[in-house]
C-alpha cells in the first residue's frame, strides 16, 4: 500500500536552497554561461536525487549545509550529462522545453556542459570529503563509459547483460552515488554506508526500468515524447527483452535476434503495438517492483520519523509514476 | 645566460610513470575509449606541466608517488580540454597528428573528452587532498569560461585586458594550478605555497606569450601550423597589440580599431607581414622575458640542487623555444 504524504517544509526549503546554490555557480563567469545555466535549471525536473539526499542525510544526521552542497553537486553532474546527451542525440526538447543544443551552437553547448561538470566537481570538493570526490569522479567515468558503450555497442543489442549494465551506467550509478556519498557524510558505520549505497542502486534500477516501461505504455502527452522512442532509436529495453522471451517467432523479434536493426517503420509500429498489448509490460513492472522492494528493505531499519515516511513514499512512488 | 642541461634520469623515469598512469585510466572501460586515449597520448607533447610538477615537488620534498598521480591528473585535464577545443575549432591536426574529431564522430569526441575529464578528476581525488580538488575544479571552470569568452566575446577584440584574461584562462591558470597543487602536497608554509602558485602563473603567462609570438615569427614547418593563424581566426594577440600601439594608421589596424573583423585575405597577409617585420615581435618577447624573470625570482630562494638547476633551465628555455 502506498502512503499519501506531502513534502516536509524543511525538505522543500532544502530543495529551494539547492536550486539557488546551483544557479549561482556561474555568477562570476561569462554572462552567456549564466543564462544557459539558468535556462537549464528553470526547465525543472523532479529533483529526485536532491530529495533523496536531503531526506536520507537528515535521517542519518548529516550536516544540513553539507547536504545542500552535495545535492547541488549531484544534480549539476546529472544536468551536465543531459546537456552533452541531448547534443549527441540531437534532441530538440527535454521535459517539453527547448534543449540548449537546439538554440546554441554545438561549440557553446559542449563548453556549457564542461562548465557544469567543473561546477559540480567544485561543489563536490566543497563537501571537504576525499571519499565523496572519489565516488563522484568514478561515477562520472561510469556514466560516460555507458554512453560510449551505447554509442558503439548497444544499438539493437538484445543481450540482457548489456541492458542491465546500460541502465546501471545511465541511471542507477548516480542514484547509488547520491545515497553512498550521503552516507559517507553521515556519522554511520561502514556497514550502514554499504546498505545505503545499495539502497540507491536498487532504487535507481527500479527508476530506470519504469522509465523504460513508460516509453512503451506511457501517454505521449504526459511523458512528452513519442511512444516506442527507444526501439525506434535501436535501443532494446526490458519490455522488449520480455517480449522476445515469449515471442521468438515474431517478425521483428526474428530480425533483432539475427543481429539486425529494424529499419521498417511498419515492422517497428507493429512490434511496439504487440509489446504494449502483451504481458511484457506487466513483467517489467513486476521486476521494477522487486528492485523497489529490495530498496525498501534496505531502509526498513532506519528509525521511524516523518523524514523516513517521506523517503519510503518517494521510493514507493518511483515505480507508480506516469512520467 | 641559459645553462645547458639534460633531464635527470629520475625525472625521466617519473615522466614515464606519468605516461603509463595516464594510459591505464581507460583500462577497465570501453575498448574504443582506451584506443582513443592511447592515440591522444601517443601524439606526445612536451609534458611541460608534469616536468614542472615532478621537479618542483622533488625540491619541496613531496611524496614521489603522489606527484606522479598529480602530474597525470593535470596533464589529463589539459588533454581533455584539447579534445573539446579541437572539436570546437574543427582542427584536423594537432602536433602534426590527426585530431580525434577528424577521425571520430562529434558524439564520440565529446564523450571521450568527458571521460578524460572524469579520469583527471578521479586522479586528482587520489592525491587525497581536498585543497587540490578545489584548485583543480576551479581551474577547469576558469579554462572553460575562457573558452566561452573566446567564443562569444574575444573575436577581433583589441582590448589588452581581454588578452591577458584570455591567456591566463587558456594557459597560465593550469601552470598556476600545477605549481600551486604541487606546493599544497609539499611540507611548506602558506607563504611558500603562494610563491609557488605565482611562479606557475608567471611562467604560464610567459609560455603563452611565446606561443603567440611563434604564431607570427615561427617557421611554419617547425610550429606545424600556418603563420598568422591566430589573426586569420580573428584572435588578437600581443604582437598585434604592440603593432596597434605603434601603427594606428595602418589599414588593417584601423579596421580592427573600428571593431571590425578583417575578412580580406590581402589585408590580413599584409598585416601579418608588417607585424613580423616590426618591433612588435621584439617587444612581445621582452614582455615574455619579464614574466619569465619574475618566475625565476620566485624560485631563486629554493635550495641549490640538480633539480633546481633543471627547473631554472626549463623556465629559461620556455621563452627561447622554436615550437
Amino acid at each position: 500500500m502506498i502512503s499519501t504524504i506531502t513534502t516536509l517544509p524543511e525538505i522543500q526549503a532544502g530543495i529551494e536552497a539547492v536550486e539557488k546554490l546551483m544557479l549561482t555557480q556561474a555568477d562570476e563567469y561569462n554572462g552567456d554561461l549564466k543564462s544557459a545555466l539558468s535556462l537549464l535549471l528553470s526547465s525543472g525536473g523532479k529533483r529526485i536525487r536532491p530529495r533523496i539526499i536531503l531526506l536520507l542525510g537528515s535521517i542519518l544526521n548529516a550536516n544540513q549545509e553539507t547536504l545542500i552542497i552535495l545535492a547541488s553537486a549531484i544534480e549539476l553532474l546529472h544536468t551536465a550529462t543531459l546537456v552533452h546527451d541531448d547534443l549527441i542525440d540531437g534532441a530538440v526538447l527535454r521535459r517539453g522545453v527547448a534543449t540548449l543544443n537546439s538554440k546554441w551552437s554545438a561549440a557553446a553547448t559542449v563548453l556549457t556542459g564542461d562548465f557544469i561538470f567543473a561546477s559540480a566537481a567544485n561543489l563536490a570538493a566543497k563537501t571537504n570529503s576525499v571519499e565523496v570526490m572519489k565516488v563522484f569522479s568514478t561515477t562520472l567515468m561510469t556514466i560516460v563509459n555507458g554512453e560510449v558503450n551505447q554509442l558503439f555497442n548497444s544499438r539493437c543489442n538484445t543481450s540482457k547483460a548489456d541492458y542491465y549494465q546500460r541502465i546501471y551506467a545511465k541511471t542507477a550509478s548516480l542514484f547509488e552515488a547520491a545515497t553512498h556519498t550521503t552516507s559517507i557524510l553521515s556519522p554511520v558505520s561502514a556497514l550502514d554506508r554499504d546498505r545505503m549505497r545499495r539502497y540507491g542502486y536498487e532504487l535507481g534500477m527500479a527508476f530506470q526500468i519504469v522509465d523504460d516501461v513508460l516509453d512503451y505504455s506511457g501517454e505521449q502527452s504526459v511523458v512528452g515524447k513519442p511512444v516506442g522512442g527507444d526501439l525506434r532509436q535501436g535501443l532494446v529495453t526490458l519490455p522488449m527483452l520480455y517480449f522476445i522471451d515469449s515471442n521468438p517467432n515474431n517478425d521483428g523479434v526474428k530480425e533483432l535476434l539475427q543481429g539486425k536493426c529494424l529499419d521498417n517503420d511498419e515492422t517497428i509500429d507493429n512490434l511496439i503495438h504487440s509489446i504494449v498489448a502483451s504481458s511484457a509490460i506487466e513483467q517489467s513492472i513486476n521486476e521494477a517492483e522487486q528492485f523497489a522492494k529490495r530498496a525498501l528493505d534496505l531502509i526498513s531499519d532506519l528509525p521511524a520519523s516523518p523524514h523516513k515516511d517521506e523517503l519510503v513514499y518517494l521510493t514507493e512512488t518511483s515505480i507508480v509514476r506516469k512520467k
